[in-house]
């Protein structure tokens, strides 16, 4: 049995009762055994004793939206609208990607995001087998889905969805369980309504939850409309997507309706306030979301919209973008930005093990360097973390227990090889 | 004559001919004499030869609007509204504020700054002499103010502007001109007409610009015109404010004619997105003051409205929120981001030679470490810089040809000590 012990330590623990703790924090194999003031009196049975002076722990971030393949195309094609960039530099290029690229692409993805304190994230893309062989290489925590695309002819539909099934029958579970599975039609508007139905239902075999974009322009909700009479919400309710456990991405242009069925069917939002932004396609509802009782999360979207993977800035960018277009001073303070990039990233993946700093919970945590101008003073930590901290603060991962990430070296990947093949696959595809 | 070469580097360059530059730049004293493609023949001549594999340069960054000493209370109260907080957290506790206080507050805030690729900055306080000695020491810029309050007795309003003219009259063009001085009612809102007036007309008999506040809050607008029976800009202009050289702060609530008159009288506006979207105050039409061809720059506003001082989150905030609030995906490109925080920061406080790479500019500038993850793929450096880099990527800074920052170490402040003072002073103000 491995046992660690972080001394004089400063934890964020993001649990309701006890935000802030400082004291220790002790971990036995995969799980977080203790958290409080006091040193345990066995300190010489621990296989490793950190010192945590200096250090700000706090649960890994969640990213419960990303198609981490696609840092291949970071800052390739900017300042554009949504449909033109994916029908003009996305999709075109997307189509030429090889596994390799999707290999090379998603460890690119994995690098940044592991390094910047991220321990689980959601990815939806094709090639799937290559993302699961590099998050159980990684380390991290995966919550994978080959989305597939019905804009094509039956039997390519079939062919992708058999794909998508293998995948998850293949990995669902694998890598000590930081691999999970789930199905996902990539969006009403790329799918035919019988398509999406086959999905569901390949769902419900599989006992998978679903994941989809939704909503994330307003272009896209008019045309829905205009296609099948319902906007999105109701469209993909009346599919029966929401009779699976669901997440959806963006959400973006929700009427007070659409978000009641929202609650109703307990379909969890990821929020991707960068990626919303920068594409212009506009500001999610965030607060009446919340207001509602709606699990809302946080992803990055791609870096090819984005166009970093780093989840302070969202829990910063959700801190700040809803208090200055509500008017609100109070709207998502820096508490409920916390929660929004941990805990309920976690739920939102159905990790109930995942999102805290408690004993019996999964030892998902990081460390940040707090000895730093940006850090001082000592006043309020969790508003430190939220409105000052970036991703370059993290200086240590775990990860189930094992360390990942040490003094801001990754330990379980390759980091030279991995940026010298992710430049090579970007000057092959785009030359 | 100190002579600097830096080969093999990568120049973002900020000027409009040639924006990126593979090559090499040399420095003679405080100059850019050289940049471009060719490695100069007489390299044995250089005093230092930089080997700049792996950086990208550009110009320092500058932040035009600022109240360093605030850093003292970074994180004490947050998710308030702004009068609120102004008048329950910040003014009270800085009426405590004594010259020690704003000296380690300031060196605070400049530490983080400059470690952080910004060389210039503007900065609003009191105990103004301090501010001054810190920037001295620090190797920066500064273009300092002592902003005046006038909700107060005449006596007290008559000393607080001999401060400020004595102020004025010890630094403007001090620190090798690195120190330039303006003049600074502290807004519409906190200083009664005829003392604004009283301002200007120093102003004028110093030759030197003015700064101020101003359209931060709806709220301030509605009781300017209740007040005044005039919304501030008109007020402003009214009392002769825009008949010197003016820089404003904010400006978040304009209708067209005012952004026409800030166009006719080449009023300067200081756009501080964190700030105003942390404070609820709203979003400033900076498409439309671009459009109009006013001068737009960026600032942090304090680290107790924003929470830090990272010049690159401005930038990126600049050209995301526009964009995502407008709908329009091409608003404040990454671009002209870029220029909002370099070249148009440089002209808005009257530095004629800073804020581009070139030829006899002065030698102000900063290398970003770019062999990492979220710099790849090589695609477009303008947009990495804008959509994907921060603060903490800076390893090297340089101002009048002087290093003040190599290998991520301030060579001209004493970190430890500054660290150390900031947490003593907040626990003395706040105990």
């Amino acid at each position: 049995m491995a046992r660690t012990l972080i001394k004089n330590g400063t934890f964020v623990t993001v649990a309701d009762e006890f935000p802030i703790v400082r004291g220790s924090m002790t971990i036995e194999n995969d799980k977080i055994t203790y958290i409080g003031e006091h040193a345990p009196d066995d300190a010489e049975k621990f296989d490793a004793i950190i010192d945590g002076s200096g250090k700000l722990y706090m649960p890994g971030l969640v990213n419960t939206h990303c198609h981490a393949a696609m840092s291949l195309l970071r800052g390739y094609g900017d300042d554009m609208a949504l449909q033109v960039w994916l029908e003009t530099k996305m999709w075109p290029n997307e189509a030429k990607f090889t596994g390799e690229d999707v290999k090379w692409g998603t460890l690119l993805s994995i690098l940044e995001m592991i390094k910047g304190g991220t321990t689980s994230f959601v990815d939806m893309y094709d090639h799937m087998d290559e993302v699961a062989k590099a998050v159980e290489q990684s380390g991290m925590r995966g919550c994978l889905t080959r989305g597939v695309i019905g804009l094509c002819p039956p039997d390519v539909q079939d062919h992708k969805l058999r794909e998508a099934v293998q995948f998850a029958k293949d990995w669902h579970g694998k890598a000590d369980g930081r691999i999970t599975a789930m199905m996902s039609p990539h969006a009403p508007y790329t799918c035919p309504p019988d398509y999406i139905e086959k999905i569901v239902q390949a769902a419900h075999d599989l006992n998978l939850p679903l994941h989809t974009h939704m909503s994330e322009t307003l272009r896209e909700v008019l045309e829905n409309e205009k296609q099948y009479g319902l906007r999105p919400v109701d469209h993909l309710a009346k599919l029966g997507l929401f009779s699976r456990p669901s997440l959806v991405a963006h959400a973006v242009h929700l009427n007070d309706a659409e978000i009641e069925t929202l609650r109703e069917h307990d379909v969890r939002v990821s929020h991707n306030p960068g990626s919303n932004l920068k594409l212009a396609s506009g500001v999610a509802r965030v607060p009446d979301l919340l207001k509602a009782g709606v699990l809302v999360s946080l992803g990055t979207d791609s870096s090819a919209s984005n166009n970093n993977l780093d989840m302070f800035e969202e829990m910063r960018l959700a801190a700040l973008i809803h208090k200055g277009v509500s008017g609100d001073p109070v709207a998502v303070p820096a508490k409920e930005a916390l929660k929004l990039g941990t805990i309920n990233g976690a739920k939102s993946i159905w990790l109930d093990e995942v999102g805290t700093l408690a004993a019996g919970m999964k030892a998902d945590f990081i460390a940040l360097d707090i000895d730093q101008a940006h850090f001082l003073p000592k006043s309020d930590y969790i508003s430190h973390v939220i409105y000052s901290a970036s991703a370059k603060d993290v200086t240590d991962v775990f990860v189930d227990g094992k360390q990942i990430v040490r003094g801001g070296e990754c330990l379980t990947l390759d980091e030279e090889k991995i940026k010298f093949e992710a430049q090579r696959r970007f000057e092959l595809l785009t030359n």
